[in-house]
């Protein structure tokens, strides 16, 4: 008989719920295997009263197609940064971590799944090195952790970025515009390259190459001739100018807090039209669409895979450890490796390569 | 043996490939009937050198099921006010109209079909009282056209919307959250309101009432307990605040212009913070994705049913007149009266008051 | 305080659960309604132990974009025909309809909301004439009723079959086939006739029109030259060949069984090749595919106003009548006269001649 | 200068037209490169008239998000085998290899890519032999090719059968069904295994494990109490019962043409029902569901990057070799040794081994 505590930190993302009714179905073939849910991450844990989910199998049934996670998430709180209000009315925090592993010794739990991004696995680390029986799931709809081939939620948010693309292309050939569509991304352009090949875009715009405005106005104007034609741009969230080419674009410039305040690609459309672009510009956004929804089969699949795992690896008690995807198989990897190794695309890199070689332009 | 020429003008919508394919099909079954398409509406006819394309069967083929129009739309130009550049360099317009009806004559064109909104058909009358022998096909995405029951395109509007609203909750939910989705509708709130209900949204804001930002704000605490829950908010881009309720909603108010700038859910996000609203609030426009992409069945089926009743009115000779949707047929009214009649929500309107009985809140 | 009880019976359909949302949507607005619901049907209340469950706000949320129904729904037992077996061993049916109206009153229920087709509102009917007062609202996917402008599933259905057409389409492009696509639809065709036209097929073969098997087949030769081409036909379960043309196609003659085993679009790819089509022929049955999944915007706006207007009924205290639709407005008509005015396609339909002027062929 | 001809061969697949359009844009960022195409595989080369199409920029606009391929497949014909009546009247096959590579000298091309599966890259494997400068894209819905990671096409399968399977999850529940799902996979169950575990189902049985008709009973009945509960099967079309268990599954038994005629799910359905399974039993055959329509965006990035990579080749000269995907990148591997190499599901699967972790039987 044991005793397994699920939580879900950080911004949301396809397939969780995938991996929480993995993890209960996994326990379920175990003789006598209880599974609960801590809701928003560890706070569920520390709130008084506490708040603790059983996900037995009619609590998980059919939640693999739904998005989201059933037992909530949050950035906010946590063992190590418990807000508080101190006596002069300002706020401070506090650490809470060793009262919360007392807490979960007097529940009787034999094992943590913590599924979560970057920051939540540091969290999972200095738990497990205070003693906690810890196990990682990741997750991060970026796709930007190299110590696995694929993390859950990216080709879901790359199919809604290349149907968004779609549907744009319509319109812009109709009217004769240049769209930018705005997809997730702040410092890896993964879904943005993705997308731009699966939407078959003109430009695509990343964080890891700054581009340059005359170079974007160049590609833009190819695809026109005699005012007709239209041009489809994908930008990740976090895609910038070169250094200085536009005002406004670094913190000591005049305009700076508009394009933090507007987001990358209405900066563009002010900065295409600043160039000279003479053609109709509009920007799509698409923000927390790319997050919410139903899973597609991939990432259910691999979610699902990710889940079992985790139990697998709670019954070895390889505690300390994370799953990960190594094709064909679900390994596992220290956390504290894991985490230390994000994935940027790179001038090499092979996907980069064949867009280039599609005609996909990237401003430099 | 009959030559047709069709156009398409103004915003793009679903279902418009789909009137031109029927009209094509239409007109291959009477005998050598011929349809010829101007690129960009009338555009098309008064540029030199012109720019019309051949519409056949291969032409047409598998456009049902593509968003945009093979033919190009816009809002620029039109034989009433076409731009040139007068000899000081500034630009004024001219009427064209004469010299463009003589264009068709001379291209033996026995008639013609404009789809396109208000605008256009405006443009229609006047040409038809010039003695042009024209048809109209009604299109407004927002369907707000008393003289027919329903307009193509709304109802894919509708389901990209609704759509959204799905993909929101499950976001909203798992982080405790306030969504604002802003759909199209200057006007008219029906996307808003057909989507509100649809997706089950708590509060719907719409053009025709305007909303109160503290009923907006008490709305969203029924949604919630001790910060858990999460609300829905669907709004209409032209939807406004109560007059004068908030600093820069009115135009002579400092801030109207960001108002202006950020468009109705960035206004209103910032609103409810204002008003004392502590939970995280975000919002999505879905903009132009209402626009692309494949039509629903509902709107090929409908957009289908008007272009081939087009080619009827054409051989019926009933020329000055549009067509029309009475459930369960497609009819013909003039154009003169069509035009004149805008459909709004009005308060004892049957779906309204059934959004309310469901428990959705306007605001008022 | 009142204490409504809601059943659904029959065939599922795509937008039933949006309707038991909206009745508890609805009664959540009066004081302390209660809404409760029946286990497949009526059989809930008879069984011992009864299964009754709690429709509460909580109980019912999220469900109106999931399918199917959460009370389930059955075509077996019913209050009239209740299967008992007798002393001897054989199956017999009761009247136990007295006893269940002595349960709900038992049960202080104080209002009956009975969802279902044809079947069920006979049901209704029988009750209410007993006494039991009972609101109807109509269920039929396939449209057949003709005292509803329209019923909630049907645009669902229609739209599985149009993108099942569209997927077929690229299929039968890339390797010059025939392919018929078998949709629901029994008595009526209406999904098969605006499936068809909203795919754009050749040929829709519904059961109003028996069709003439030469002339399917003169209709796809029309398609091909030189071998290449391809053709859709769009056809309802229920659609048969002309009287005697073909052996088997009437009970009296050798092949009936394995006509009514295979199914129609079996039987036609046979009687296609028999006829002497050298083409390759392939067929689709859509089947359950078309009752599933996720109901469109339009059924869930109309599910939910069934809802919603269906409590009103309850509220104004007017038993034995069904909701219904009637542009723009929700209303209410008795439930005796509806059930006995089927809708189906008749040869002066508006829509049927839509069809043929696009050059859908009958096969008449 | 060069000019390539591109042929897709064997049955259809999502993605293909993606391969096409790669194809294209990579050779016209090459000085004077040229893009033909033969209709219907190598076919058009040998009619007579030729039918072969230019693939420049604007025919491969838009096509890769459209199924099918636009330059047609067949698995008829070819330059080994194709088919001539004799004198006597009968039909026998000719060897017309060298006359097509001398056709194909005549017309200039430096370049052949064969797109297509196991059939198509023997072609190519013996036609390199002979001579002919070729390169291979492997093709297989299946994903049944050890020698590349992932085969485009597969994952739109996956997803389309998933989607099936989440439809039929609502309507199994309403009327406490099972739902026999059958997807493709004549000899490799891995589409059944992903859609299996991406939709949840509780029963998967595949090709390469036979079942046992008493032990899916048993699963079903697992999932039923006092008649009530639902289960969905999802099996290959290729998957068999355990040798000489069932009658009729054997070729010398009564009935086998049965079980040829009805395919996969309606046999196990009436098996079921034989071993005394009381429940209500309903199969969906999705059959070219699965091939047609809109590649998602995973098949359309890996299907651009085969034909992006297949250009490269060219370029480098490396005939006789196949494009591969092993993560993270394109890769090159002999057409011969590519050949030879299936992929099927073994029992020391890591994806097979999770799916019974999750509680899937697979009837042994």
């Amino acid at each position: 008989m044991k005793r397994i505590l699920v939580a879900t930190g950080g911004g949301d993302c396809p397939g969780l719920n995938a991996v929480i009714r993995a993890i209960v179905k996994r326990a379920s073939q175990e003789k006598d295997w209880e599974v609960l849910g801590s809701i928003q991450a560890f706070n569920g844990i520390l709130w008084e009263p506490q708040e603790i989910v059983r996900l037995d199998e009619k609590a998980v049934a059919g939640i693999h197609y739904r998005g989201g996670t059933i037992i909530e998430t949050t950035n906010k709180g946590g063992p190590f940064t418990w807000p508080f209000k101190k006596a002069d009315g300002t706020w401070d925090v506090a650490d809470r971590s060793e009262e919360m592993i007392r807490k979960l010794q007097y529940m009787n739990i034999d094992a943590v799944i913590n599924i979560g991004g970057d920051g939540s696995q540091r969290i999972s680390q200095r738990l497990f090195e205070m003693g906690l029986p810890i196990i990682g799931v990741p997750k991060t709809i970026d796709n930007d952790l190299s110590s696995t081939d694929m993390t859950f939620g990216f080709q879901t948010a790359v199919q809604v970025a290349t149907e968004a693309v779609d549907k744009l292309v319509t319109t812009a050939q109709s009217h004769n515009r240049v769209f930018i569509v705005e997809v997730m991304g702040r410092n890896a352009g993964w879904i943005a390259l993705h997308s731009a090949v699966a939407g078959g875009a003109e430009v695509c715009l990343i964080p890891e190459i700054e581009y340059d405005i005359e170079k974007v106005l160049e590609s833009i104007e190819k695809r026109f001739q005699h005012n007709r034609g239209f041009c489809i741009i994908v930008m990740a969230e976090g895609a910038k100018p070169k250094g200085g080419t536009v005002v406004g674009a670094q913190p000591d410039e005049p305009g700076y807090e508009n394009f933090r305040l507007h987001g990358a690609s209405v900066y563009l459309r002010e900065a295409l039209k600043n160039a000279g672009c003479q053609h109709d510009i509009r920007e799509t956004i698409l923000g927390h669409l790319q997050r919410g929804g139903v899973p597609i089969a991939y990432d259910r699949v691999l979610a699902s895979r990710f889940g079992e795992k985790a139990v697998e690896l709670v019954k070895e008690g390889k505690f300390g450890q994370m799953v990960s995807f190594r094709f064909p198989n679900i390994i596992d990897v220290s956390i504290k490796e894991a985490i230390s190794q994000p994935n940027f695309v790179t001038m090499d890199n092979d996907l980069l390569k064949a867009a280039r070689g599609l005609g996909i332009t990237f401003g430099d």
